[in-house]
């Protein structure tokens, strides 16, 4: 027989890391059957529930601290509930830190070289403090969750405008020069470098290096929202700068779940232009292909850091090649020829149309007229009515080759010759004529992937050569094409946001944290010089107050 | 200055490939500039417009065969136009073959042996002819397009309950016993069987092994819809079955566009009760791990054929292992331990929930209570309001260990813990206790994924020791536990259909083709016993006609 006592404190803000440990201290005292200390939020509520707690009675608002307490009598319950305020107390006075500043702005007077604010107040106080930091020239670590996109898109580019660096909403983790911030695992420092969305996948990739043997030079973080299309990569885009600037930085391992597409592209481009190699692993995105030019593509978090660990002991590291103008235009008679030339090029090649498009966003709106950079399944339903397939029947093909090589904004031209039972008996008497005459009108690339064998009744040889005679380049699987056209065509990145710069990144780190003061403590574990806020919520977390202090705080105009 | 003429014929019909001849015929007369013979659908008189023939005043149906001739004369265009059948006529006098069947079962009583039909008639005929095929006991290879989901749903239903199997519709390829049937490369004969959807998806495939070396046992389409929800990857169970049991193969490759991901599932289940390696590339669909059992996953079919390769020349080859039964409940700190390893099971575990789902249908309707197999991220938003995050706090974690551990139907348990900076300082002193104790109570296997580093704070020996002894399997990268788990979970397969006998696909295939009558050609050029049904519309392809005899045919109830 159980008896339950609780009680509501209105409005009160405590770190929830000490909110755990009041629960705990409460659940261990005589009697006492189980407890819960937790902000009265919905969520929590039903949590209590599910744990066996009654709470229909109880009448507590989300910014309420809720306690409950069952026990084998009234009176353990009432003594635990007593003995609340005891234990926060005592828990106060073990602090390690002395003087406490009230303020971000005092704690930046006491800690003049801190480069870094690590902030943990709950959602809908971080994006505030966040600004401040900005404002004081400080880079952000922004553990909190629960912070709009608007407020993230809005504080990146005011940090991205000043060359400060805003990692989060919801950033876990991130090792800077050797220090772990948040959740950050202990592992040798090294020459590979981490950029990662979300936490464990930092942290799994730091973990996975450290386990083969080498070790981290940085391991930044973005928040899981970085790479969505609203924020655009704004945090990837700098720390990839930063670390393909950074000389310690040998090999660059980017992680992330599934981003937007065409942040993807960009974000590519970018690590494109490093001169080192960089290892993607986008999390359950199909990896365009096992590598193209100094990307190299892994499959699980694991693999990654195998790669990445191998880049970094090898000592013929290839970086990056200057990539070339115009556009692309495939031409294909084999359909999963042309997915899988899709699927290899949209990673680096946008904006990329086709009549098969991969994505919604790609479908060419009309099959007849290109755009951008077009790949064309001239085999496709709507090509082959009442008509033979593109593979036995060059016709279509030919004539849309010297449409394609019309345009004066087309630099390559991407074909397939499929050789084989049932195809055309010599295509490449065909195609080779118009590809030497389109190239003798202009400056024009062919490139052609040939699928065939020795055996097949056009013969590869004699295949090859009369296309090769024409001036076409000659390609026999798909992925050798997809690593050649993405080279040619991928669009050089140009970074117009002002770069951030090494130093912070550099020499010991000196941090203000604000909000769970367990992260103090783990700075200061770490030997690093840091400063705890003593965080209150502004205006006692009333919001409209909020508000008001929010708009007396803004310039005049 | 060119003179155009044209000539419009209601309701013929020509096989394709005789019409693009007679095109190039015309084009090639004296005077012509250009002629166009096709099918007078919507697409091919854009094409046509496209290519400069001005068809505004012209009126011809989808169904009328339609020519267009430019040329420097009136006279010319006349002269041409005039030749068109005499041309025909003349093609038709040069056929290999003497003796032509109107009828398939005139065809099948001619050749009795003909255990496989080749049908590449117009679409909308397809069906009914592919429906005799099968009516007569045959295998069907069809290589039309424009047939119906739901006519190919019915045939191969029909076909499978029969153990009879429907290659296609729009398959444009296979290799049966070494005869390449429709599109197909001459490839040296092997130990590597290949299942594959589209047509140059296997042509690829199939050139990449004999370039590497090997050769092929069996290479066997399905049609690009096979893989699709509606058809439910009918024809891909049969031939992943057929190769399973075919002494011939040593392994199996597998490749498609992205599949659905519940036929997916099924599929890879299937292969995994395969005693050889089944090399898997769903081309754009993220390969889950990169070898789970005895599937291993290639990110391009260039990969797919060295790896299979390289399989079959190994002399040790891993066959598949017994899975066991019951559910899986994985309560993740680690958002992005817990995402990968959703990647990781959803492709052979199923149904898979989650809060955190890849998918739309994998989401857990409550949060708070699991269903089948479920992977919870416990560090979500809903989670997280006013509590610390459960790497720090294990409250929520121990209280659903518990919960799960009470139901009857689940066998396994998987948790993360996550050493580090930041996270509690020794998680391993909570969890354990409670493994123990639910390991106690009944037979329940845990596993957990200790991410950390010997310099870690928590000790990675220690806290693994804490563990091992309350009896949980310890492993220190998600690929592992994914491994592990996939084996351990994954759903044995059972094949309610008939299996289709390998007497089919061994010895001199014998072959009746409808339709494209080069394919005929083919066969005969490949030595293989072929005979070509001098195909006709049914009702000279009136609609009302066609309906009526169809009603005719079919038995009484």
């Amino acid at each position: 027989m159980s008896n339950t006592r609780h009680s509501v404190r209105p409005g009160a803000y405590y770190d929830s890391v000490v909110l755990m440990q009041l629960q705990k201290a409460l659940a261990a005292l005589p009697g006492v059957f189980d407890a819960g200390v937790v902000m009265a939020t919905e969520a929590n509520r039903e949590l209590l529930g599910s744990a066996g707690f009654d709470l229909s009675l109880i009448s507590a608002a989300a910014d309420d601290l809720l306690i409950v307490v069952s026990a084998e009598s009234e009176q353990a319950a009432d003594d635990a509930i007593g003995q609340v305020d005891e234990l926060i107390k005592r828990r106060r006075a073990n602090s390690s830190q002395g003087f406490r500043p009230r303020s971000l702005s005092s704690a930046a007077s006491y800690l003049p070289d801190a480069s870094w604010v690590i902030i943990s107040v709950p959602g809908r106080y971080a994006a505030g403090v966040a600004e401040e930091a900005l404002d004081l020239g400080k880079n952000v670590f922004l553990y909190s969750d629960n912070v709009t996109v608007e407020d993230e898109v809005r504080l990146k580019r005011k940090a991205s405008d000043r060359g400060l660096m805003v990692m989060g909403p919801d950033c876990g983790t991130a090792i800077i020069n050797g220090t772990g911030f948040g959740f950050a695992n202990h592992v040798r420092r090294g020459n590979i470098g981490v950029v990662a969305a979300s936490g464990t996948g930092l942290q799994a990739v730091t973990v996975g290096v450290h386990k083969r043997g080498a070790g981290i030079s940085q391991a930044l973080g973005t928040g899981g929202r970085d790479l969505k299309s609203a924020v655009g990569g704004i945090t990837a885009l700098q720390a990839v700068d930063l670390l393909a600037r950074d000389p310690d930085t040998k090999v660059i391992v980017l992680v992330s779940k599934p981003p937007d597409g065409a942040v993807a592209a960009r974000l590519l481009a970018a690590a494109r232009t490093a001169e080192k190699p960089v290892v993607v692993n986008f999390i359950g995105f199909p990896p365009p292909a096992t590598q193209l030019g100094n990307l190299h593509f892994a499959t699980t978090l694991a693999e990654a850091a195998r790669i990445a660990v191998s880049l970094g002991n090898s000592t013929a590291v290839r970086g990056s090649e200057a990539a070339g103008g115009g556009f692309l235009r495939g031409l294909f008679s084999g359909g999963t020829l042309a997915y899988e030339t899709m699927l290899g090029l949209q990673a680096t090649v946008s904006p990329l149309y086709s009549n098969v498009p991969i994505r919604s966003e790609q479908r060419l709106a009309d099959s007849l007229v290109s755009q951008d950079h077009t790949i064309l399944d001239l085999g496709e339903d709507e090509f082959t009515q009442g008509r033979p397939h593109p593979m036995m029947d060059n016709d279509l093909r030919i004539r849309r080759i010297r449409r394609e090589a019309a345009d004066p904004d087309v630099s390559l031209l991407l074909l397939d010759v499929v050789l084989g039972e049932g195809a055309h008996p010599d295509p490449a008497s065909e195609l080779a004529p118009v590809i030497a005459e389109v190239k003798s009108k202009r400056d024009i690339d062919v490139a052609v992937i040939v699928l065939g064998t020795e055996e097949d009744p056009q013969g590869l040889a004699e295949q090859v050569s009369q296309l090769s005679e024409a001036g076409a380049v000659i390609f026999y699987e798909t992925d050798q094409a997809v690593a050649y056209v993405s080279q040619r065509m991928g669009k050089p990145f140009y970074n117009a946001a002002p770069p951030v710069p090494l130093a912070s990144f550099q020499g010991s780190a000196a941090v203000i944290n604000v909000g769970v003061e367990s992260f103090y403590d783990s700075l200061i574990g770490q030997g690093v010089k840091a400063i705890h806020v003593d965080w209150r919520p502004p205006a006692s977390g009333n919001q409209k107050l909020m508000d008001i202090l929010a708009k007396m705080k803004q310039p005049k105009l």
